[in-house]
């Protein structure tokens, strides 16, 4: 199947066959959170755009080395190099040391993501951890003459790299234009041209987060760390480097001109940016305030939505929007994936009590296996994957209510298929798997008394065997008689 | 209460009254794991053990800094700066990343620890996320003439430290007597004196964690690590630093030496050592293979013992005992801790549906109190607060037997009390809290079915209830009859 994987490259803007550099093997690096607040959802929504691609990799078989980073220094409140450090200002405002900042919202990130059923990465390095291979990083891009030295703070020289290389490639900017229509500095800053962005800063004595360099005592640039962090443990030349939409620009291709003046290669053969999320039609971020947290919706505390939504239901409404489509998240769409969710567990949970029939069923199962794999071939097209199984779980209901029949190798096909789109692929978790000791115990024992009431029906005892059933009810769990068969549900 | 807090301090061997270096400001340093395999119960007692200190810091108001740090480069597989890196060797072993090793055993630490509720640090280092720091210290410690360098490798003076200061103050060892009994140098070694230990060791070439630095490319050496980040974050000096006995030499000792060698003074005000958990009477350490694993003990699948235990139970086993007492762990003392657990449980479940009375039962609530701080007081004396919780037991039960009366100035601090001793100090969660929706069901189900099992004794039918009996025993519920009345357990 992988051998049909097409992967669209932000690079090229179209879709290419994925083919790794090394056989078997794939190397990913995704920028992760900057850890000054609590992750909001649509921060969530690349995690687990990511997510989805990591689990078809693995999938497929392929030895995945999954790098995701924590930036905890360096990012700060604009992009043009100014402004308080982000994280720091939180500890300013909060007084407490900056890395309690970074712990908190890291614990907070990481909870959150578990509870939408993410993979963690293979290593999570972080940028203060980063710092000499940052240094080095900068010693090297002034060695080759694509950066210069102000007041003890570096900078790249963006005008000199395009010269030879192509400064603006991956987001499709002009570089001579950009300059033409920004307006002349004002004398506020060393950069010699407004494009430049910084490697090294030069810290204010106030400064909480510095480091000792040849230049000065300071603190990398933003966009360093994720070059020093990808390179260190996926090599100069690595498969799929990811991100929000969003840091295309300056960010990533800022990542591209200082792996390209290091080592004079490109960095990253496939550059996948996942799309935002928007909340009732405006983008989702910390800085307009227009986000949502995901622990308000799981509780149900947020305002803007009259219940709550499981974590499971909010990941199944993203996986609904293909990872490059805007999705806009509202109550109204939500509460329809729920609804889709609840039909699709429902079918599923009685897939494998049906009795397959020696008759063949009007569903061509390998071809449905087939357009599954074909989603997800096709840029990890999962609304469509979703769609094949609601064509599934159509075919399952029809059987159910007797429209028409299942043979055994539609059965199997289904049964085996099923969980690997749902769990492995999509990483929704189903009631099924979300079964513990005590679930099954559970189970276990209301089946013990659905066969002590059956005797009690046989002995004609209909008053114990209906005290049973109302006791059962009291508890939460109904009994359904159907014939000689005896189902329950667990409210 | 905090004016009376009283600490055993390593360093005079003695207890102390705890005065904050900054009024109502604690800094607390632990020595966090090394992340190359699955955390075992001894660890975790440690982990335990400091997290009752934290809580009761928190619980007396002080503004607390927590620093507990990750080892993930530098601990060789002996102490004697020989050996390879303990990631490193696993990283080979696995043929992955050493930072692979490393966040695969964090992500594993970290969930057992939230299984045990202990309070995350405010701040987590990792040893590699500082290494400019380590290196820093080196030049100084050079500087002052504490250190030499050879061959690229530097290392710590022990024998010119211990005429100016003291090594050996905390572990109460004698440098002189170390050295008389320790066989002459076999010439392997760049060491000038067996006691010498390593800031810095040069690499190999097939050395995977590696740094530049100003003596060669290498990585630092393991007991560095901690002195760079408890005072990065903590200061030149702190409060309190933390750590398992084993730990107190010569890791701690070469803490104190390499702090002293930078700023001349006493980095530590207080020193406090967790003792050992013993399995079956031997020491439990990954290395003897005597270890536990939490996991298996909370699913039942450690074959050592006949059935699970909760994290909640484990918890509170570990704090029956004072820190600084070696506690053994057995199948036998395990399940009297449950017994004990759950008779604690029950009462103070029983408590707030009292009704109190006008007249008073013999117990003296004030003094209660008083005692109950004074065990905390004494030096974190957990076992003596289990006990006092257990004389409130006692009374609560004799009121629910009608023994005798509780009158409401006894209700109200009990109901007050109770929750803070358990649950804010000893971190214990209590079974409210626990019980999910479906555990309550389960617990309904079986009570039910042992009435079906009862009516059908009661019918003379015993060939069906031993029926029942044996197939929930199947399910792995073991009922149990006492006369007249069954109780049941879940295994």
């Amino acid at each position: 199947m992988d051998k049909e994987l097409k992967i669209f490259n932000s690079l090229s803007s179209k879709k290419e066959l994925f083919k790794p550099l090394v056989k078997n093997n794939v190397g990913i690096y995704v920028c992760g959170p900057t850890v000054y607040s609590n992750v909001h959802l649509g921060n969530c929504r690349t995690f687990i755009s990511f997510d989805l691609i990591y689990r078809y990799f693995k999938h497929l078989g392929y030895k995945i080395k999954y790098v995701r980073n924590i930036t905890d220094v360096g990012h700060l409140e604009n992009d043009q190099d100014d402004g308080e450090d982000r994280i720091s200002k939180k500890a300013k405002a909060e007084n407490i040391d900056p890395m309690q900042v970074a712990q908190k919202y890291t614990i907070d990130f990481h909870k959150v993501l578990e509870k939408f059923n993410t993979i963690p990465p293979d290593i999570e390095p972080t940028a203060t951890g980063h710092i000499p291979e940052q240094i080095m990083q900068i010693k090297k891009i002034l060695e080759n003459g694509f950066a210069y030295e102000v007041n003890g703070s570096v900078y790249f020289d963006v005008l000199k790299f395009n010269k030879s290389n192509d400064y603006g490639k991956l987001s499709n900017r002009d570089i001579e234009e950009l300059i033409h229509n920004t307006r002349i500095l004002d004398g506020q800053t060393d950069k010699k041209n407004p494009q430049d962005f910084a490697l090294w800063k030069k810290a204010d004595p106030q400064h909480i987060m510095k480091w000792e360099s040849p230049w000065s005592i300071g603190f990398p640039g933003w966009h360093l760390e994720c070059t020093a962090m990808s390179t260190k443990y996926l090599g100069n030349q690595f498969d799929i480097h990811g991100g929000g939409m969003d840091l295309k620009f300056p960010h990533h291709e800022c990542e591209i001109a200082q792996s390209e003046a290091i080592t004079g290669k490109e960095p990253v053969k496939f550059w996948i940016h996942s799309n935002m999320l928007t909340f009732n039609g405006k983008k989702m971020s910390k800085s307009t305030g227009n986000n949502i947290l995901p622990e308000e919706i799981f509780s149900g505390k947020n305002k803007k939505f009259s219940k709550s939504y499981s974590p499971e239901v909010l990941r199944f409404f993203i996986l609904q929007a293909h990872y490059r489509s805007i999705l806009d998240l509202s109550e109204k769409a939500l509460a329809a994936s729920e609804k889709g969710y609840n039909k699709l567990i429902s079918a599923i949970k009685k897939l494998p009590g049906i009795i397959p029939s020696k008759e063949k069923g009007d569903f061509n199962e390998k071809d449905w296996v087939k357009r599954s794999y074909d989603s997800m071939n096709d840029d990890f097209n999962s609304p469509i994957l979703i769609s094949e199984l609601f064509n599934a779980v159509k075919f399952i209901n029809s059987v159910i209510n007797e429209k028409q029949k299942m043979n055994l190798s539609q059965w199997s096909v289904l049964n085996k298929m099923i969980p690997i789109f749902i769990n492995d692929l999509l990483g929704i978790k189903t009631a099924e798997k979300q079964t513990s000791n005590l679930d099954s115990k559970l189970i276990k024992t209301i089946e013990l008394l659905i066969d002590v009431r059956s005797r009690a029906r046989k002995n004609k005892d209909f008053e114990y065997s209906d005290e049973i059933r109302n006791k059962l009810f009291e508890i939460g769990i109904s009994l359904n008689d159907d014939g000689d068969k005896t189902t329950y549900s667990i409210e």
